[in-house]
Formats: structure tokens, sequence, C-alpha cells
């Protein structure tokens, strides 16, 4: 046990023991029926007089904190005969550093409200939750990756457990490049970075590439964790709007001639949160436009694979015509939100210098982790698990479109999407799903309002149901749910 | 599979896909033996007609690149008829996008050439490495670390592998504050976040906390990995020196009038690379200093723990008056480097802020790597790793100080250290490490020189040299090599 000791101090040692001590029972920090050290030994280890020892515990014991066991030694008393609350929530009048202060002022992380409320919801059973961000884990086969990384413990040893590769395991990036080349995406293992989920592989593609206060350009709505990410940063955000075949890329020219970007982060495949596609021509116009004024391209294809119907484009990485595009990827969605695996395709100094920042800021990803998931992924079994997931998740989507049109008043408004995870919809004019929110919680139900999604965090009546982490049941007493929420609000 | 078609272009669609294939074939993205899709399936996926798919195969095939086996459908022929190099090495010619090569021409990241180098000694065995950043990975308890992640996979299923708390695994950040209890430092659950190492720790804090061209104070010298971190940020990085009491915080008062820097680095506990612990009264006086001045601390505490002999200081976050000092740690030391789990200890607006920021730059840490933790942890298996740990290291310290006692020249300098992982050298005047690097790769041994570790990347003839990854027996060895090395030098 360290306890600081101040020698040029007024304060007797004992005393001094004793304060801290103190201290740490009355937090909380110290557990009851914790044993102290025998005072020989805290004595020889802090370097004091055992008596200076026997006094603190004295003193302690006086006061009801600690109490002896005869032979067996000092321990910390149960918790009724304490006063202070652990943890004190009193925290709030405490003086804060002026620092600290500024940090709370600034307001960088606007809808933290918002998502303790959806954690809060998350955990309620009582309630139907459309607000997931995730596909549905009971799908992911936990059973055979726990067997999985038994063999790769078995036969890695204490290697498993080492940092490994800078840009990660070097047979998970051929397993990655093997499942894009079979999406129409030329890439080499070492065009592949390893990244803790695709959230991470944003976050350190626009710290690289940009500075507080320079432009991004991004879909407006978009998804609400990039928001999060770009606002913490202190971008300089510019959105441009989304049709049924994705962003307007004529609208994007003028803002790349006037604004001068550092870059287009875009989701072309399933766009979180409405679930448009980006046309084949708007493609090659982006891919052109970007080339034109100098400006990367962030593609965020976190589901591009769950379709379920209609012809899929290629990746916009697929038309690269080289050093253009920056993709990035995960298994979050496929497989497990916790294995934290993403990746992102790059190449060119950019490569280079993403596999280096990358190492600055945690050295590497689980090696564990990544092992376990390549002697899991073959391209053969990806696919088998795709096409089941693609199965599932078609009826549930066709479930939730069915009750939308059944429960939900003929004039809310939908696009009933071709694959991915969500179903955007909007209220009647004039009604705000900011609004409709508490309404539904008091159904029984939740969903993601609009507000989350744009830049200006007002919802325009908009709202994101995820149609896959509920059963055809589920979805349908849940839609009802909302309708009934829908009732009230239109009261 | 996706591939790209153009419909608009003039170029035939059999020949789109004939051309997307060949290159996926020759860049060796598509591997040999791979099964086409049948023509049938191809052609529905994209939307064409079937003879258009037949087309574009029979071309290929013309050309040796696949081939038709009967009743089974169209495979990727082996590699041995193939012509382009896979990987070509000729990107360095290419024409990247302007955006591409200013990056380049940054140098952010200037120690890439000499870490590339040490990587590339780590993965050589003829020669002895003094030159890793962690302790003996042998010592490590991956049998038994083996057994608990079972345990725990078998006990939480599914739940294992969800993104869990956003602050961390509940559980695991508990066992954090009981540990921390233990060293002296008052910490609760809800004060601690769980990050991916102590890199991570750092990353958040920094980037949290600085923009671009704002001042860090930091140690002359100090960890590799830090500084990195802090260059690839753009910050100004000022240095205060260190005696054998650590920091001078003499210096450090007219820095911090003069510069108004945003944070204050320091490694107090066996500095890195010096090995220096802070002391006691020093200790003090930066508290007082940084709460006078309004900066926060962020003490890296990566090894504090690792003691030899002597008495241990406080921590600066046991001395902390509330809210005024971060600190980070981690278990990478003490049991495994790719477990990647790390912590911060912090209070106030910043904790908040710190977790809110963990949560857009990765979500979160995995959660399956944290229960296995938890489960394995408990302050009493933790401290009887570490007695074990100090056991090992002082018998290797004592081997390497006795070492170079014997087999370096009587001129060359250095303390020995009470704790930690590193021995710091500094060669006779006018003689460099850098210079000395190149003739003990000859020798078969490698250290790493003072120029990773100084602001100036400049050596002044110091060397860091760990000795806590070999045997006592290997040490000598190796010590002797060095010795060997250096007589080269001054001849």
């Amino acid at each position: 046990m360290r306890v600081p000791l101040n020698r040029e101090s007024e304060i007797p040692l004992y005393q001094q023991i004793e304060v801290f001590l103190r201290q740490g029972i009355q937090s909380g920090a110290l557990l009851p029926e914790t044993r102290l050290p025998a005072s020989r030994q805290l004595a020889a280890d802090l370097g004091v007089n055992r008596i200076t020892v026997e006094n603190a515990y004295a003193e302690l014991e006086a006061d009801g904190l600690v109490y002896r066991r005869l032979g067996s030694g000092t321990f910390i008393a149960p918790p009724f005969i304490l006063s202070a609350e652990p943890g004190d929530k009193s925290d709030a009048d405490k003086a804060w550093p002026e620092w600290q202060q500024d940090l709370r002022d600034q307001r960088r992380f606007p809808n933290l409200p918002m998502q303790a409320q959806l954690r809060e919801v998350s955990g309620n059973t009582s309630v139907i939750s459309f607000a997931e961000g995730v596909s549905d884990s009971r799908l992911c086969p936990a059973e055979e990756f726990r067997k999985v990384i038994q063999t790769v413990l078995r036969r890695d040893g204490i290697e498993a457990f080492s940092y490994g590769d800078r840009a990660g395991y070097l047979p998970l990036r051929t397993t990655i490049a093997h499942i894009l080349a079979n999406q129409g995406i030329p890439a080499h293992a070492d065009n592949i970075l390893i990244t803790s989920g695709s959230q991470q592989a944003l976050a350190l593609v626009v710290q690289l590439l940009l500075k507080t206060g320079e432009v991004i350009l991004v879909e407006n709505p978009t998804y609400a964790g990039a928001l999060d990410l770009f606002r913490s940063l202190g971008l300089r955000i510019v959105g441009v709007p989304l049709d049924e075949k994705g962003m307007q890329v004529d609208i994007l020219e003028e803002l790349l001639r006037d604004l001068k970007p550092r870059l287009i982060y875009t989701i072309p495949n399933f766009q979180n949160p409405t679930g448009t596609c980006l046309s084949g021509h708007r493609r090659r116009q982006l891919i052109a436009l970007a080339n034109r004024y100098n400006v990367p391209i962030l593609e965020d294809d976190f589901v591009g694979d769950l379709r379920y119907d209609g012809r899929a484009q290629p990746a916009l990485k697929a038309l690269d015509p080289g050093g253009r595009v920056i993709m990035a990827g995960t298994f979050s969605k496929m497989l497990m939100p916790g294995l934290r695996v993403g990746y992102l395709v790059a190449e060119g100094p950019v490569y280079e210098q993403l596999v280096a920042y990358k190492r600055v800021n945690d050295l590497a990803s689980s090696n564990l982790v990544q092992r376990s998931l390549e002697a899991y992924i073959t391209v053969g079994r990806y696919q088998a698990h795709l096409r089941r997931a693609c199965q599932f998740y078609r009826k549930r989507r066709n479930a939730m479109v069915a009750a939308v049109v059944h429960h939900l008043p003929a004039n809310v408004r939908f696009h009933s999407p071709q694959g991915g995870l969500f179903l955007w919809l909007r209220l009647p004019e004039g009604f705000s799903s900011d609004e409709l929110f508490p309404l539904a919680l008091e159904e029984g139900v939740a969903f993601n309002p609009g507000s989350l999604f744009f830049l200006d965090g007002i919802d325009q009546g908009w709202m994101r149901l995820n149609f896959t982490t509920n059963s055809p049941e589920v979805i349908e007493s849940g839609v009802k749910r909302v309708g009934r929420a829908i009732q009230k609000l239109m009261k």
C-alpha cells in the first residue's frame, strides 16, 4: 500500500496515515472486510516506525472504521457504521479547476443527453427498441466462435497476446482482400489496415486529414456517430442533400469549388439513416469531381453486403483510378459488434500514414480477436453467413413495411429500402419526432428521432427504425405502439 | 460478386466484365483455384444477359487465365501462367493525387525509418534485442488466461461480444479501483475509463485537450511513442530537463508563465527512458504549480508497480486536490501487451468528455478481453503476479548492471534504476549512439538510440537498454557484444 506522506508537514505522520485511510474507507475506495497490511509491513513500506502505524490504526479503531480480529489482523469495518456516501454525487458543487469548467462550456458532445436516454431504454426489457445501430446479435455464431478462440489459443499460446504486425494480423488482411475481391474491389493485404471497428477507421482518417475548423462534406442527414466525431473535433461540417438516388452530386460541385473541403464522407450503400443507394451514374460523377477538385473520398461501407433485392452498384473503391478513395468496412454489423474489428482500404502515402497514425493512437488492435476472426472467417463461411442473414432480414424488413402500412396513418411517408438495417419514416407535415419520442416511450417503444442525424439537430419530422433486431411478431407489436403514440401526438 | 459496369460506356459489357476479372486475376486479388460464379448467377446479379458473361469467361479462357472443369464450373488458373507481379511495387512511380503528395511532404512521422529497422531486428533471432518497449511476455499466465476466456464465453455467451458499457466493463473498473486504492489512489469505478492500452489513454487526453500548434510540456527525453503522437498532431512540444530526482520542477514555473501550455505530460515513476523517479518534494511542487497556472497534468504510470528497491512515492493522482491530475495506467507491461487494456483515472467534466470522446473514436474496447481480464485479475492475484515479476526483473537488472560494469568501458555512465524496464547509458563524450547502432547490429545486439527520445531527435550519446526481456545469461552475452561494438566505434 502506498500512503502519501509529507515529511515536511507539521501534521504528524501517524495522523497523515490515519487521514489517508479514513478517506479511503469513507469514499468506498477501500472495501469493507479488506485486511489492512500488518503494521510491521506497512511501517517497512513507508519507512516509518511501527508505532506510528499502530497509532494510526488505533485512531481508526476508536472511530469504528476498522476492527481487529485476534491473530488475523486489522480489517475495514462493514459499511453500516460509515457516514459518507461512496462516489458522492455532490460532485456538481465541487470547485473544478478553470480548465475543466471551460471544457464543460464547449459543448462538444451535444447529443450526450439523448444518448444517455437511449442507453437507458436499451436496458429496459418492457420497451420494444427500434433504436439499435446494429443487426441481430442472436444470429451470431457465438458457440462456434468460442471453439475457434480455443483452437487459436492452443495453437499460438502467448504469441496471440503480442502486439503483432502494426497494420494488423497478415492472414486476416489477406482474407479481407479476398472477400473484397469477390465484391469487385481489387485490394491487396498491404492496402488493408485493421482497426478497432469502422468507428476507429473513420476517426483515424478524419484526424489524419483534417484540422479543427476545416471543411468536411457529408450527406445530410448522415450517421450520428460520424457527426458526433466531426463535432468533437471542431470541424466545419457542410451537408449535401439526398434524394432517392443518394447524395445530390450536382449540388456537390458548387460546394467543392467554393468551400475547398478537405474530405467528402459518404455512405453510398443503404445510407444511414435514409437507406438510399447512390446510383451508378452518380458514383462515377462523384469520383470524377473528387479527382478534379483534389479531394479525398471516405467511403463508409458499413452494410454494403446486406442487400435483400435489386442490383448492387460497384463500390466507389472499385471505381477509384488509384489513391482517391479510402474505404472503411467492418465485421460489427455482419458478425458481432463487440469484436471491434473493422478495416480501412487505401493506397499511396496516405496508407503508410494511416498505419503510423493508428500506431500512435493505440499501438494495435487485440491480436487474439484478429487471429480468432481469421480462423473463423473463410470467404465461403462469410458468404454462407451473409446469405443466411439476408434471408432473415429480408423477412423482417417486409414485416416492418407491412406493419407500417397497416398500423401507421397513410400520410406517414417512407421508401422500402433494398437492404441495410433501417427504415426512414416521415411524420405528416408539421409533426415532430422529438415530440413523438416521449409519447412512444410511454407506449413502450423506442426509435431514433431524426434530430440525431441532421446537421442542424432538428428532426424535421423524420424517424429511424431498425428492422433487423426484432422478430416479425415483435416488429408488428412495436409498430402498433408507434401508431398509438402518433395518434396521441396528432390529437 | 460485384462487377462495376458502366452502361453508358462504349466498351461492350462482356469486355468490361472480362477486363475486370483479368485485373483481379493478374493482381492476385482473385486467388488461383477460386471458382467463378456460374454464368447464370453472375448474369442475374449484374442484370445482364447470360451470353454476356459466357463471352467474358471465354475470352479469359482463351488467354489461359481461367479453365473449365466439366460439371463443376469455371476456375481461376494456377499462377504459373500469370504474367504480372501481384502487389506491384512500381507504386512509387504512380501519379498520386496532389493531396497524397502533400501528405508525404509533411513528415509527421519522422521516426518511421528507425522503427522499421527495429521491427526487422525484432524478427531476427540471431540478434539479442535490448530494444523492446515491453516486459517479458514469457512470464505471462497464457494457459491460465486461456481457461479464463473459456469460462467467460461459456458464462456470458453472445453478451461477451456486445459493445457493453461505454466507460468499460463495470466489474473490471471496480477491480481496478481496488488495485489503485491499494496503491494509495482513491478512485471509484465511475472515475475510471477503460482504454485500448495506455497509448490510447494518452491519445484521448491529448486530442481532447489540445489543438494543433498548442503547447505541451514534457520531460526531455521522454517516451518515444508519446513524442510520435504529439508530433503527429502538430503540437508544440517543449521539454523540461531531468536530473536524478526527475523533472526539474524549478525550471517548469518559468515555462508555465511564459508559454501557457495546455498540458503537462509526465512519467513520475521509472521514467521512460531515464528510469528516474520524481522526488516526493517535487511531486508536491508540481501539483501546486499546475494548480496555480491552471494546467492539467497527465500522469503516465506505465510501470509504477515494478519497483525492485527503495521506497515508493505517492502517485501524483494520490496528491490531487480534485480534478487536476489525469492518470493513465496499463496491464500491458505487467501481463500481456496484446491484451490492449489500459485505463484513465479522472473526475469532473473531463471524465465525462473523455468517455464521450473514446466513444466517437472507437465506440468501445473488446468486451470479451475486458471480461476475461476481470475474471482473471483479483487484487490478490495481481499482487502475487507483481511480486513474482519483481523478483525476476530485480535479478535481471542486477545482471545487466554487473555486465555493464564488467564489459563496457569505465567512462560509460549510468545510474542503476530502482525499478521499471530500462537502463539508460551514456557513451563517453563525443561518441554517438546513432553511429554505434549499426556497429552493434553487426555484433548481433540491438538497443534504442537516444535520438528516439529527445525532442530534437539528436542522441547526445545516450542509449536505452531493456533489461527485463532476456535471461541473465543472454543479458551478459548481449552486453559483451555492445562492448565490442563500442570498441569498434572508439577506434
